[in-house]
């Protein structure tokens, strides 16, 4: 792509209005605008982080045999009085709900366990059918009085949601711990290194504990103890141990830590599914109500999470899996005829270059590659080519390697 | 895929409250499920084909220089208070607007003027950096009070939605015809041949007429006025002359149809500009008010024309490019383990093949392949298999061709 036709539009200093690190570093590269606390635009290079996030969740996702669907974010009030959650009061903190002009009520949606449950209750399951297992990419809305953390805690976000219905708990719990090890693989893939399986307190309407993805950052929202030794985990609420204590799996030294919640995991067990009626055949006919399993991960947040983990003091440091663009092009001076040669023989071999083909000094475009944060940079300038050769650069890395024109296109082939 | 794992849950007879065809269809066929009036989930096999879809139209706007993003759904009403309409008559009655819990009025999107606008406004625009063309795939609500016509008109659905941003007139007007031109390449690629570019009132804001892209169809909202010989179309807004009365272009005799409207071009030019304060610097180094371009296409309800377009009695029959699947491949009798094998080998080639793994009857295999309606079924039965071979049967076609199984790979390709 070429920068002068992208919209990449960066800053030069911090916005004044953000306080998290996330909305800074993506603000200022030109990821982001924001509409209001809470509510972002993804720019072009932002959607492209984004997209790349999703691509990974849907592969993993589907790895597991999930269908990819879309459900509907304007809710009918009937549909979520069924489970009784439209009344309930935290329901009703964070959940928008409003009368329409020609007076229907709706709510929007912040999660989707309703709707699932009203799609498949609609067909005649069997043991023999199930267990199905659907998930989509959706914008979740939350009623957020003090939204000031950038893309971790929005008033409209994205989140993929997996649903699972389940002939028996014990498919239930199989299929759990297969959407965790699905979710660790994912946060691995982006370069997320120290994600805990936390458990969690399941709240009165999940059969067993719950478990949280919390990835250990200091501006993270929630406390964690976890073992120093082992996978033991466990989230502040239902934590009894004493720091310091020992680790009840390995006897290893239990610490705390600040964390952000990446992804969560629960299992209902059956109690939405018999206020709604959803239920199946099983091997003898009777009819009995089905398991529901529900599984979310914060898209959106998921971007917030990776700016504010991967930065130094001159901006971004995307991980490969999750960068906008593979490779930054800068030219400079009286080497854009060379360089858009070698920008058309990257770009015939993956659409991963970003070009900046702008007229703008040295200075200007190597701050704004830094700032943007692709994995590696070529420069082409006229005290490069006289070497016959680019300047590639990593970002996160100091050392410089020339690499001569010609085998340019080879040299990025083989990385 | 498996059609056992993929919840696809075929109707025997038609759904008792819709009415129009493509909700039929794709409620029978399990392309979609109803939440209530105007408002459905895509189910997997829907959001194949919508996915099908959103890539054709994305290759479209990247070529023309869009560049894609995502700008939010829950819209501040001071954004919308900037240019009159929170407040005008006729938004009021589509738009769902709303105060929250903690008193802030918000509005549901059903069109991004404004928000693109205060996106661009931020940064420092000069003619040198114009135009922009932003573009996303997003949903839209619209307060229907009746909403009866499946994906054709909705509570809810999902638009494309490009905006453009220029330093002159004539460039708008370039753009805004090359806009058009991409459009009636997407339909193409899609298998409309009948649409017309229709010229449609302005409204009060708008520099000249709009296009609308009208798809000749019975069950129609709208009436065209259009040449029988030549290009010019009218709608009825617009259109003075009487049936039968001669074209204005080329003489040739003027005809009316019913039609439904799949896109629409506008040129706002400077008026939305001027009230949100959206300046760039010309040549001269004075600030003047840009000229905005806005551009949709209905892309939920392109899956509904598709199926109230190409549907036979027995089904839908998908054009090429938007059908869920290339192949339909049915195994009956004893016949699963070749078909396995098959299987394997053509979805090593692409993913798109579909195998009805299912224990179910010919019967019911073969008539849910036709509902389901893929360019292409393959069956292989013990019939088939005294002969080595299945039998391939284009949807649309009543002839019968058998291919060996060791070629049946090879013949796909060859498609």
């Amino acid at each position: 792509m070429l920068y002068s036709q992208s919209f990449i539009n960066t800053l030069r200093s911090n916005p004044k209005d953000e306080t998290s690190i996330n909305a800074k570093l993506l603000l200022r590269g030109g990821f982001i605008d924001k509409l209001m606390a809470g509510s972002y635009t993804f720019l072009p290079l932002g959607w492209r982080v984004y997209q790349k996030i999703e691509e990974i969740v849907r592969q993993e996702m589907n790895a597991i045999g999930g269908g990819e669907v879309l459900m509907p974010l304007l809710h009918p009030k009937d549909v979520w009085n069924e489970t009784g959650r439209w009344g309930d009061k935290g329901v009703k903190e964070i959940m928008y709900q409003f009368k329409s002009v020609d007076d229907r009520e709706y709510g929007l949606s912040f999660t989707h366990e309703e709707i699932f449950l009203d799609v498949v209750r609609k067909h005649s399951l069997s043991y023999k059918n199930l267990p199905v297992k659907l998930y989509h990419f959706s914008t979740k809305f939350r009623n957020e009085p003090r939204a000031k953390s950038g893309l971790l805690r929005g008033r409209e976000f994205i989140m993929k949601d997996l649903y699972s219905l389940h002939s028996a708990e014990e498919d239930l719990d199989n299929f759990y711990w297969q959407v965790a090890g699905a979710y660790l693989k994912i946060f691995k893939r982006l370069g997320l290194e120290n994600v805990k399986t936390v458990e969690a307190s399941g709240g009165v309407f999940t059969s067993g504990h719950t478990h949280e993805f919390q990835v250990i950052h200091p501006v993270g929202e929630d406390t964690i103890y976890h073992c120093a030794k082992c996978d033991w985990a466990h989230n502040k609420e239902i934590h009894i141990h004493k720091i310091g204590a020992q680790c009840p799996e390995c006897g290893g030294e239990v610490e705390t830590a600040s964390s952000i919640e990446i992804g969560n995991i629960f299992r209902f067990g059956t109690v939405y599914s018999e206020k709604m009626g959803v239920n199946f055949k099983n091997a003898d006919g009777q009819l009995k109500p089905a398991y529901l399993g529900s599984y979310g991960i914060g898209m959106s947040r998921l971007v917030g999470v990776l700016a504010e983990m991967f930065n130094d003091d001159f901006g971004l440091v995307w991980p490969a899996a999750a960068a906008p663009f593979k490779i930054h092009l800068v030219s400079l001076g009286g080497a854009a005829p060379k360089a858009e040669k070698i920008y058309q023989q990257i770009a015939a071999e993956s659409a991963e270059v970003l070009w900046d083909d702008r007229d703008e000094s040295p200075g200007v475009k190597l701050s704004d590659a830094d700032l943007i944060g692709a994995p590696y940079r070529i420069i082409i300038s006229d005290k490069t080519l006289e070497k016959e050769s680019v300047e590639v650069k990593r970002r996160e890395s100091e050392k410089v390697e020339m690499v001569k024109l010609d085998n340019i296109v080879e040299w990025f082939k083989n990385i």
